[in-house]
């Protein structure tokens, strides 16, 4: 049943997301991955059919195909807040990662060496690229940097979040600056506690230092969790790169980087050489159908995202409400921290006691269908999530962590539902 | 309309090339790109409905993905002969391409240092990797050698195919080897003249090279043009590592490499870090419907390759004798070569005499689509295609070239109107 407040998605999406859960199961894993919204299906569909020409061609097939790729461009832009040519498309979030961090790392490499136009002058400093991240972020960002000080390339530092406000703090960030800092890259929101990181403060102070420097530091943010779900308007925030992930958003598994003016104001090597596409600094032929889904996708958030946004805060504080209720002083919210705002779809929260690991209430759950952290440590078996760890949240408490997120068409009597079911789960001996 | 030998190919995708191609145009771009066949559009979209879960979550909609990622990846494997574990899905050709070269010189470089575990102990060799490719390569080949010489990170050798066959002769190839060569890579099969290279006797002499070296000198064939055209088998071949390219085979854009056992018997080093996905060496979250498209497609040239094939080839004969009839002595094909096999569906023609350029034809044509060499290049304007010189074509002869390529559907009605136009486009003062 759909119900009134979840604008913008149709009953025949809540009917395709009932569809694949069978047996009445409630999907509330929406920060690991959004169904496509029905008109983003018909765009890609459409694309599919209509718009297969390569986009390099001249004849008419070719330039439908550049005309969609060049208005997703423009939806894409819109969304973030950027000019078209601002926005360059990727694989996905993990590519768009990897590229602004080696991007930051050649960069810095080349006027080190003064082999770099248009940009910075020799920054004088010797030795390696030092780049600052946190101890919270994605596989995406943290393993790159570790591979890149393993192979003696880079160094980093993860300032760790305050267990306080589970954010990443300004000052800290600030006190790790080096002479040889070239990048600062840091989460738009966590995708398990739904914390949002004050980027706008953080690119602020970071731009004013870069003023006294002969090289100034990069900025980066992963807007993977926060698109969607909250304003994001990267000339707002102050970033040079920004990481808009499809699949978080209702469109499909492809991604694009922001990058203000890239090649001019900011700098930006390609990982990849072939054919020229993107302006070479993403050659490949372009995929068409995701392309156009993603535009549609990112012009359904500039439209709805108020809507979109007030919807799930309202379920979610619903849900939290619920809990409480039910569960009283049996109860650890995880996602809740002293003044820091957290995403508005996002309850990471643990019933107490023993025996109630967060593996094992998911697999006792006969309809709520959720993770107990990153999809992609969904290997990790029991061991509890190193981000929750890493914001303070005692052993035994993470080991019980549930994340549960909501999405554009989650009912107050889905969350009735999951309710239920965890109560249930609570009460088996 | 629709014709008898066009298996496997119904009326319904006719009617989408033709709608799509309005004005009744006839294309004859199908290495440029192909439309999508209708079972995989259909595979996408139940892809994109039903299989939306993130593949790494443990529940029913992510289990269900991950086995359409699966049984995709089984698919692929069986088109080109090997073990579905020898499949690394990527976003396309040109990621694949630079992931093959970049994870050579990356094992390079660990092998000289002894840094490498469970493959070649130290190879002994100081200095630069060397690579050796030939002078028709595509730019996702080329440029990523070409940067990693300027970077001087690696040697590299593009050795010219010869005039008389266009093919890259194995010989040269042999005398092209040093001791610090660690990767040859060749294309199955040429993009602009279709001609097949001789990669099963270069890996036979490669291989019987490596056996009195102290580190083996791997083996990488593109197989962009040559796979749903001809039989492709990357163990028979010889090959360690082969490149598959979606969109030139009724497949949506993304590719997969072969990697003859990946890690094991044959190194491969990621170019992303990430999430874990497609066992680290290609994280980020898969793109479930692209994967299944993909898989489909494969399964469909394992079934029907001999009939697209043999349906391509007599088409294809009809057009030059076709060509040769009207245009008699005033015609050169570019893709004829002496003693080398072409692709079936590949026909690189020149209309000789003045004023006759292949964009100026072209852009005379009511009815053809087609190009005048890769569609990447398509911004050259009307420079003659470098590949086609590099065959040995002369400068005036490779200005007026035609690269027409047919594909599944297209018909002997499709050629004589084709035939017609360029007839009717010649006689224009």
């Amino acid at each position: 049943m759909y119900r009134q407040g979840c604008l913008g998605f149709t009953s025949q999406a809540k009917d395709i997301i009932q569809e694949n859960m069978s047996q009445n199961r409630i999907y509330m894993d929406y920060n690991a991955t959004t169904p496509l919204d029905p008109e983003v299906i018909k765009s890609i569909s459409e694309a599919l059919h209509e718009a297969w020409g390569n986009p390099s061609s001249t004849y008419t097939a070719g330039v439908k195909a550049k005309k969609i790729i060049n208005e997703s461009r423009e939806n894409v832009a819109r969304m973030v807040g950027g000019k078209a040519e601002d926005i360059i498309f990727t694989s996905g979030g993990t590519e768009a990662n990897n590229m602004v961090i080696q991007s930051a790392v050649e960069h810095f490499k080349r006027s080190r060496d003064g082999t770099e136009c248009n940009t910075d002058h020799s920054n004088g400093c010797p030795g390696l690229p030092h780049i600052i991240s946190s101890n919270v972020e994605h596989d995406s960002v943290k393993l790159v940097l570790e591979h890149l000080q393993k192979e003696g390339k880079a160094d980093a530092t993860f300032v760790p979040v305050s267990t306080v406000t589970g954010r990443v703090e300004v000052q800290d960030v600030m006190a790790a600056v080096r002479p040889n800092t070239c990048l600062v890259s840091i989460m738009l929101a966590n995708n398990e506690t739904g914390v949002i990181m004050p980027i706008k403060d953080l690119c602020w102070k970071i731009r004013s230092l870069s003023k006294r420097r002969s090289q100034r530091i990069l900025l980066h943010t992963d807007a993977a969790q926060a698109l969607g779900k909250i304003q994001v308007n990267a000339p707002e925030l102050g970033v040079d790169y920004l990481t808009v992930v499809g699949h978080k958003f209702y469109a499909p598994r492809i991604g694009a980087l922001y990058v203000n003016s890239p090649g001019t104001k900011t700098p930006l090597h390609p990982l990849l050489f072939g054919g020229g596409q993107e302006r070479n600094f993403r050659p490949g032929t372009e995929n068409t159908p995701m392309i156009a889904g993603l535009g549609k996708a990112a012009d359904l958030v500039t439209s709805n995202l108020s809507e979109y946004e007030s919807h799930m805060r309202r379920v979610k504080i619903y849900l939290e409400g619920r809990l409480k209720l039910v569960f009283k002083d049996k109860l650890h919210f995880n996602s809740h921290f002293q003044d820091s705002e957290i995403l508005p779809n996002t309850c990471n929260v643990s019933i107490l006691g023993p025996n109630l690991q967060g593996w094992r209430v998911l697999s006792g759950c006969e309809r709520l269908l959720a993770s107990v952290g990153a999809a992609c440590h969904s290997d990790m078996g029991d061991r509890p999530s190193h981000i929750l760890l890493n914001c303070g949240v005692s052993e035994s408490v993470a080991a019980n962590a549930l994340r549960l997120s909501v999405g554009r068409g989650t009912t107050e009597e889905d969350v009735d539902a999951v309710v239920e079911d965890l109560e249930r789960v609570r009460s088996v001996p």
